[in-house]
């Protein structure tokens, strides 16, 4: 098979087929079992070029940690006061400069659409590390995979999401991967967090295939809890709402804690893609149930691979 | 031929001899067509220091580039506020510090003979980053190299440097740099911003032959458009003018765009070390003249090329 | 002998062994002889977590260049502005990340007792990076290597240590390595700034061995100075003294120059953690004394000597 990642960009899941993610994680199994000798031989010498117009410790290690592990190295910027951007250089010309210096650049930005305006100027291969509220693409590659390896297959899941719908990027990226496969998603959020209608509209072309899996939107968490196979949890910020009242409640409605934990089938996995406030309350962690930080272990393989592919044919 | 390179300083073009530039530039264009195996043998295990005193990102991600694309590491620091400089460390120890950590050690500071002066205390090379408004030897070298590249000689040429030539460090660099070669320069400036003294003073001696360079000074820019085979742009700063009114006289004047570009002779290319804003104008990108950017790809490889020889004998 | 150091924290100085600290020296001094290509193949692949909560040039560069120098990585934060503890992710949360995407970690943080936590949380090795007020055990590591070479042994020696010795965790760390040797320490410390009696306090059992330690502690450095082969002189902060009088009178009598050096023996040398301010002055920089700066380019082989034993069964 052709390897459908190489010197190409990854800025949305809706670019990639289940082949495709498929590819990917069982690149991602055949490094996880390499020597370090023979896995930096695939990126030795090479340069990602980092841009994070936005802070991120979290997919900014992850990515850097990645490079490191097959090899090369990771050149750039992860905020915009030491750089020129303070002198007024265009955004345009910054990603000129930073992709003529990488043979691979991760873009982190406020913006929506800045990843693909990126990639129109660059001749390098842009990866998005989440840009605006649209889509987190290698994100949404690293939780399938923990799905995969934790339950051992994602078709025939019942997969619950909940918290911040509306602006949570990462939840973007997810149901255009999870559309792919067969598979029962509840979507759980207060009504003015609900998803937005780009998520779901026109999701049968974005699965490319006879679209099967099957969304229904809720406002109770309680009320799915105990049918789920994987939630999905992520964080709600304060600054979404109009009134503090209004965030206290919803606060009080959508988290998780060993003892709602206690309503889950017993092999129900808990995954977040981190920081966690005080969504998942630190009594889960101890439970089986808990999986948000063997999510960061499989991120740094997973992303890994998706350079390792993007780098050699 | 001896290297002379190996174990050097490198503060002043007028410390090299053409022969030396020369040998930079075929060892660049032999490790441009290195294999990645072959060229991370060159520099790994070697860690390059990092001093900048001032923000870069476009000379930093350079230097970095080309450390890492020979297999090497950089370490260091590139603003002062995370390092022990608020503690109150003096320069000389902090430059002690950073050499006892590295193999060779690039240095961007405000400060005039900044550079010369940390040369004077380390034992590991220093390589100029860009010092106060002396000199940017590096730029120069890539400059050197783009036209060389660019125009397949450099002997002959009738190159226009405009802009600000008074407190742009890169020109200084790069007319020690041309003093070595048989070419016309003109140098176009506002009567304010013309060149120091200082950059044609002794030029003989500089030039380490019998000089042929011949120098014109110039106030305007379109008098010579037509006749000149590169164009080097530099940025005017604001800062630099008593008064807005006469910035904006000087702004209207040193600029460039698609239309004026249609002046030049049709082979003639445009430079600039940037960052730009609008002395080049985004219109003149997509013509056959700009190598702006081709410079930037251009410069990690001569970066790559003088840390190698600087590190092996 | 079995490697005492694999996958094990370094926490403390109390937790380890003269033995072990022979371990470490001999495996330094193997490192420093070895060809490049030899090195790195010591920590190829590997990553070094860097979760640095307090600002540090020395320690930073210092840990990152060993890394380097053995074929390895750093990723992670320097400081914490631009990481998501500015989210309100708890220290364990942040801890749990850096791990997750590293083979060792690194820790400096300001309070104590936080490298232990992060210990008992992290399933990968912690080592401190100087955290409180408690030790900098690297720190002491690299010392006691110094003195050992510097001095070609470390038992008979009498050791003066001069300065703030109530806040100054380097000195804690360094009395814990001492007390493992046959020697002779100088406490010496304005009132105010004597050492706590936790570093006494106990000793025998830290020894591991039949105590032979003698400590004496003095207010006067003069009084000492003709009969010791090591001063260790640290930092005295303005920040500790309630009125500014006080504190001048104290910087009055806890220096060194090139005058009070003459009344060294000729062959006692001189150390500081650095950064120094005026409690060495620069004119004895230039005497045989001197060996802080020794101490510098010693720590960077001892770090990577240990990175290798943690690393490498």
């Amino acid at each position: 098979m052709a390897n459908p990642f190489y010197k190409r960009d990854v800025l949305s899941l809706k670019d990639f087929k289940r082949e495709d993610l498929e590819l990917l994680f069982s690149t991602t199994d055949k490094l996880t079992e390499m020597k370090y000798r023979e896995r930096v031989s695939l990126g030795e010498g090479r340069i990602l070029g980092i841009m994070f117009f936005e802070p991120s410790t979290r997919t900014r290690l992850s990515f850097e940690s990645a490079m490191a592990s097959i090899g090369g190295t990771s050149v750039g910027f992860s905020e915009t006061k030491t750089t020129s951007i303070e002198k007024g250089e265009s955004f345009a010309d910054t990603v000129r400069i930073v992709e003529a210096n990488s043979d691979v650049v991760v873009l982190r930005h406020p913006m929506e659409g800045s990843a693909r305006f990126a990639s129109e100027i660059s001749l390098k291969p842009i990866v998005s590390g989440g840009t605006g509220t649209e889509e987190h693409p290698t994100q949404a590659m690293l939780d399938l995979y923990t799905i995969y390896k934790e339950k051992g297959r994602i078709d025939g899941l019942r997969i619950c999401i909940v918290g911040d719908l509306k602006y949570g990027r990462t939840v973007y990226s997810l149901i255009y991967a999870l559309s792919k496969y067969d598979v029962k998603v509840d979507l759980v959020s207060p009504p003015i967090l609900k998803i937005r209608r780009e998520a779901t509209y026109n999701l049968e072309k974005i699965a490319g295939k006879d679209k099967s899996i099957e969304i229904t939107e809720r406002e109770s968490l309680k009320s799915v809890l105990h049918e789920v196979d994987v939630v999905y949890v992520t964080r709600i910020q304060r600054e979404r709402f109009p009134d503090e009242q209004e965030y206290e409640k919803v606060r009080g409605s959508y988290y998780l804690d060993a003892e709602l934990a206690g309503m889950m089938k017993s092999d129900a996995i808990v995954m977040h893609p981190l920081p966690r406030l005080d969504e998942i309350r630190p009594d889960l962690d101890a439970t089986p149930h808990a999986r948000y930080f063997k999510q960061v272990q499989y991120g740094r393989n997973v992303r890994a691979a998706l350079l390792s592919l993007i780098l050699n044919s």
